[in-house]
Parts: structure tokens; C-alpha cells; sequence
């Protein structure tokens, strides 16, 4: 394993009093990551508060440190540890942000904008494994929350150890994490398969929309506004359906309609390979890249697909030509 | 990692003819033991033949090594490889066995009856798992073809590195052969995501016939005729969609009905947790065990629904006065 820069070791073994932050809408890397941190800075005595924006997902509810999450803040911390955050707009933080001797930014994120003090910024599968290997460097003892925390956190952000991200660190942590107990598979279990009945029938739903365009690798998927109602509003749409039509061998851009208001749709594209998408989402005020992109409708959605179907084909054609 | 016994790896070296066997219907841990050791043999300039049944699915289509499967066969060999196979009669196995002068079983099931002249059985992750490690033990240098086979291998038997069969080993080896290539990213995602476009709609269909039988925890999903003729038959029917049911907060029990034939069903039962769900099954002449059953049916469906919701109750009652 990579070893963490002395500088960054010392300062956590040298400072008392930290808070811990996290990015809006913390996920699985978030979450398990300030808890693997807090409770390994807590077995060394120091004192750790956390402040992060809540709800919680319900996937991730199990773990009792939550417990000690958005407690009374200091006016002023040793150190501000910004977690899994690629740039400090990014955070969810007080409104009056605590004074702090050192921010500490420990993070994955490529665009990382390295604002902090001290930046461990690394390219790796999940920032828990940053994590982990830092508190392997502070020889704290992992128990099972912790290897819990970490778990979580490298699962989610690999996807289950399918992405590309994952590297033979990745691998060698998780299967260190099989020392501190014996068994992941109720977590597997928890975090990636489990759906309640409404985000099942929901899954359902935009699965039976699915429909090619005119022959081209493009999918479009629908939910209209009764069928999200139905099935108990867009909390219940999950994450992994965007990728149902990805899923679909031939498909090479998927858009995901969601009609959260009779006649306003909120619109997902996703790409398998670099295309033209974000020029559509821009075009409508929103925002994104060339494997991802998102924006806000109101009006036919044929213009969406033969927005779809023209950029597909001018790339083709320009493809063609070089 | 852990050794592999001395007598193995000398028989291994000592050898120079070898013929390999799997179970019926081989699945990713199969093939791609098969082809790591085949290779693995070959590097160390040992002949290798394999005798395997065909057709192989699609998603395991893509190994050169496959070329190579049932050629002439010999009328003798040094070593027959039984591979992945927990007992002889499960073997596809030529209709005159060449003789051998050693039969090795490599093998990672529980019930393996250990029916060769060597046995090397582990409880692993994967028979992949056993394979690797004889090939580290022979000094072979593994290529990306044999990575890409282990890596098949570990991450199908172990439902993508979730199932309880995950060790600390499960993840040492996959982390090495991150030295060999990367990133196995596509080729995770050919094997766990991918369905064309008629086993995608299926699975809508499923999801969309998903119901709760009377406010108990069991899950009814019907494919009938039409849907099953209109998604290209029932070859089209994806492993996943019996769990997608078990997916289901709340659901302890599944009964997947495929209507193979006007009125001729094909059931699918799952349980969670141990449920007497054989019994069903056995009434209609099937057969199974407390987590997993099968059997034909023609009838009125109704009365699948009052087995289910009679055996639920009834086990609930006995569980109740114990
Ligand atoms: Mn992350
Ligand atoms: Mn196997």
C-alpha cells in the first residue's frame, strides 16, 4: 500500500480537536469515511464532532456513530478535516464556519482543488481508502464499525469493485478488512441489491418505457408524473436506473425523462462513450460533461429525442470524416 | 496466501498429458479455471486438452483460449483434471472416459465427495481461487487472457465480491492481477450488467407483475405466455430476475411463474430464510431444499398462491409454540 505523507500523520498525531466535514448529500464513501476517521482519532483520545447534512440515506442508517453527528460545534477546532469533498463549495458547513489552526482536505476526486492547508488528495477507488491507510499510519486498532465504515464507503464508490477506479489497493484494504470479521455479505446485501416495493415498481416502470430510438444505440426511458406518484414521488427513483438503459447491450446513450411536475421533466443522459450530450443539456440551462450530463424541460419531449438522434448522428458523421 | 499441499504441485510438474474436465452447463468459475490451468500447463510445455460442454453463454464468448476446447482426444493421459466438479457423475464427461493414470479433482464445493486420486478441495470463493495459487506455485507467469479468467472466475462465483464465500485470499488475488492488466472494469460489467434489449424488457415485465400476497412477506412474479413469446422465448429469461423479487424489502419469499407453454408453467421458488418451500415443490413431483425449489405446474395459479401463503402460515404457527 501507498504510504500517506509524513506531514499529514503529524498533524493528526500532533493536534487535539477536530470536525469533521462532508459534501452535500453525503454517500456511502462520505459517510464511511468520517466515521472510520472519527473513530479512529476518538481511540486516540482526541475529541472529533461532525457536522453533516441530514437525512441520512436509509442504506446507511445502521451505524451507531451517527449517533454523534450535528452535536453542539466549537467556535474554534485544532483542525477542519474537509472528507470525500472535491472543492470546498462543494461542503455542506455552518453557516459560521468555526475557526481552525489547519483545514485538512483528504480526497479522490481527479478536479480536486487542493484548498486546503494540507491536502492528501489521491486518485483511488473511495477516499476510505486514503482513510485507512491513514489510520493504519496512526497504528489504531480497526474494529467493526470502522471496518464497516470502510467497507461501505469502497463498495459504493466501486460499484461493487466493477469500476474503473479500482485498483490492487482497493483490493488489498478490502480483504484486510476480512481480518476485523468474517463475513460482508449482509452489507453487500444492504447497499447495493435492496429496494423497497415502490423503487421496485418504479425500476419496473421506466424498464417497460424503454424504447430505442429509430434504431440508433439510444434509449430513452420515461417515468411520467402519475407513474411517480404512484409509486410514492421521485425520493423512490433509484440511483441505479439511469443505468438500466446502459445495461442494454447496443445502447451507447441513455436519456432518463422524469416527469416531476405535470409537464416539467428533469432529465438524465448518460453516455458509454465521450459524445455531444452536455451540448444538449446546456442548450436548456443545464450542465455536465461528455459521459454524463442533466437539465431541466418543459414541453414535447420529441425535441429531447431528435436532439438525441442529431447529435448522435453529426458526431458520426464528423467521426467519419476525420 | 494459503499453501497448496506439496503432492499437488508435484504431480502438476511431473505430469506432461492432460485432459480437462468441468461440470454440465459451465459457468464463469468453470471456464476460466479451466483456461488458466490449461494455459498455465501449456506455458510449463505440457499438452492440454479440454472436454467441455457447448454451447458456452455468450458473456464467456470472448476467450481465444476457447478455440482449443474439443479437439480429438487421446486415448489416454497422464492426469484427468475434474475442475470446479463436486462429484464425478455432475462431470461432462466424453461417452468413453480415457484412462488415466491420475485423477486430480480441483474443486472448491462444500459436498465435493472427493472422488479422484488426488484431491485438492478448499472452501474458497471460487475453484479459480485453488488454480491461482497452483499456478503462483508453479512459477507461472500469468498473462492477460489467464488474469482475465481468474478475475471471471472470482467475481461470478462470488456475485461480484458480495456473496459470504469472500475471504481475505478472495481479494489478495484479485488485487494481483491488477499488476497484470489495469482495469477490469468492461469486462465486469459485460459479465453482471448486460442484457439485450428482449432479456431488459422481460425483466420489466417481471418487475411490473410483481405482487404481495395478501400483506404476507411473499412476492409473486408472473411471466406469462405472451410476454414470454413477445421477448424472443424463454431463453431471454436473465438468471437475476428469481432475485429480483428476494430484492424486495419485506419479501422473505419469491415464486417466479413462467408460462412456457399456454397453461404449462415453470415455477421458481426462493427464501431468505430456511421456509419449507420443497414441500410445495414436492407435491407437484419437483423437487429442491428450504432456500431454493422448483417444479412444473398446470392449473389455476390460484393455488400456487394458497401453497405459498399455506406453508408461510403454517411454519409462522409452529415457529410461534416452540
Ligand atoms: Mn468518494
Ligand atoms: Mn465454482
Amino acid at each position: 500500500m501507498k504510504k500517506i505523507p509524513d506531514e499529514i500523520v503529524a498533524c493528526l498525531k500532533e493536534n487535539e480537536e477536530y470536525l469533521i466535514l462532508l459534501h452535500q448529500k453525503p454517500d456511502g464513501d462520505a459517510i464511511g469515511s468520517a466515521i472510520a476517521l472519527g473513530k479512529g482519532l476518538k481511540q486516540l483520545n482526541k475529541s472529533v464532532d461532525y457536522y453533516i447534512e441530514t437525512p441520512i440515506e436509509d442504506k446507511l442508517l445502521f451505524f451507531e456513530e451517527i449517533d454523534c453527528f450535528n452535536r453542539q460545534l466549537k467556535e474554534s477546532y485544532d483542525v477542519i478535516l474537509f472528507l470525500d469533498c472535491s472543492s470546498s463549495g462543494f461542503a455542506y458547513s455552518p453557516q459560521t464556519m468555526p475557526k481552525a489552526k489547519v483545514k485538512l482536505v483528504i480526497d479522490h476526486h481527479k478536479s480536486n482543488a487542493h484548498y486546503g492547508d494540507l491536502n492528501c488528495v489521491e486518485i483511488t477507488g473511495a477516499t476510505a481508502e486514503i482513510v485507512y491507510r491513514i489510520l493504519k499510519a496512526l497504528a489504531v486498532e480497526i474494529d467493526e464499525e470502522m471496518a464497516d465504515a470502510v467497507f461501505t464507503a469502497i463498495t459504493t464508490d466501486t460499484g461493487s469493485f466493477q469500476f474503473s477506479n479500482v485498483t490492487n489497493d482497493t483490493h488489498i484494504i478490502a480483504g484486510e478488512l476480512y481480518k476485523v470479521k468474517p463475513s460482508y455479505a449482509n452489507l453487500s446485501k444492504r447497499l447495493h441489491n435492496q429496494k423497497n416495493m415502490d423503487q421496485m415498481k418504479m425500476t419496473g416502470a421506466a424498464i417497460h418505457s424503454l424504447e430505442i430510438l429509430d434504431s440508433m444505440p439510444i434509449a430513452l426511458m420515461v417515468l411520467d408524473y402519475d407513474t411517480i406518484v404512484k409509486y410514492g414521488g421521485t425520493i423512490n427513483i433509484s440511483d441505479d436506473v439511469a443505468n438500466v438503459g446502459q445495461n442494454t447491450i447496443g445502447v451507447a446513450i441513455t436519456a432518463l425523462l422524469k416527469e416531476v411536475r405535470p409537464g416539467d421533466y428533469r432529465v438524465s443522459l448518460r453516455a458509454k462513450f465521450p459524445f455531444d450530450i452536455h451540448k444538449i443539456a446546456l442548450k436548456y440551462g443545464g450542465g455536465g460533461h461528455e459521459r454524463a450530463a442533466g437539465f431541466n424541460f418543459r414541453g414535447d419531449i420529441q425535441e429531447i429525442k431528435d436532439d438525441l438522434m442529431e447529435v448522435y448522428q453529426t458526431q458520426c458523421e464528423q467521426d467519419e470524416t476525420i
